[in-house]
């Protein structure tokens, strides 16, 4: 495959983010490491991805400092990725494709998974664009501005 | 390339959305329809890709529903590609992307766009996670119920 361009220094965050996680198995990846994987041979399990094509991932991943690698939590030999603050913070990106898929992909009747507060169990509501005095706006109303 | 396993069927929608638009150049395509461009040469020329992958990315988009084909908004007889309603909710992920990008990758004083309800002006706030009587969730808090 021919040396994508980086997008690195583009002005946009957009393609910034997109250079980093915009990937298919960056992204299953991440949402794996969400899902609580941590050890190589499980992503290799849950994504049938090929080693080497897992292990450049997991290299990106590290590099870019969404993931790390830490001494098995079971004081195994193996070594253990694990998302950064900075990985965890991809969880909103992580959500809006599963509520779209929910929304989309979804067949009337599959089961959707609940997301709730882990403290006091309430539903957690899909997200939604409110201004910082907390009026809902709709998403055709939100507009950069110049 | 090899073609991809498709995901389609995976039980996780996560894994359904990435199947559709976990792509690169399909993101950067999206993040352009909500910016404004329309015509294949201005997809072209705004991204630099080839033709056939930027071919064969808008017929992607157009099967899944993302995009639909329009007459030229100026009565000329080039086709314009526009975002479906469908297509239009990836405005969260975009916007989430944008963010994560804005907050990670970029520097300290790198200039950001706002986000402002068209109708009133007032400036929208960072994606929160809130439970449907409006308390706000920490992102560690937020957990999938079994």
């Amino acid at each position: 495959m021919a040396k994508r361009k980086s997008l690195k220094e583009d002005p946009c965050p957009v393609a910034r983010c997109i250079d980093v996680v915009g990937d298919r198995w960056a992204l299953l990846i991440i949402r794996d490491a969400f899902e609580g994987l941590r050890r190589f041979g499980e992503f290799q399990k849950s994504l049938g991805v090929a080693k080497n094509i897992l292990s450049t991932r997991l290299r990106d991943l590290l590099h870019a400092g969404i993931m790390e690698i830490m001494p098995a939590s079971d004081g195994s030999a193996y070594q253990e990725y694990v998302l950064t603050p900075k990985g965890r913070e991809l969880f909103i990106v992580v959500l809006s494709l599963r509520q779209w898929g929910e929304g989309h992909l979804y067949q009337h009747g599959e089961r959707c998974a609940t997301l709730v507060d882990r403290k006091s169990g309430k539903t957690i509501s899909r997200i939604e664009l409110r201004t910082s005095d907390g009026e809902l706006i709709a998403l055709e109303d939100a507009v950069f501005k110049k």
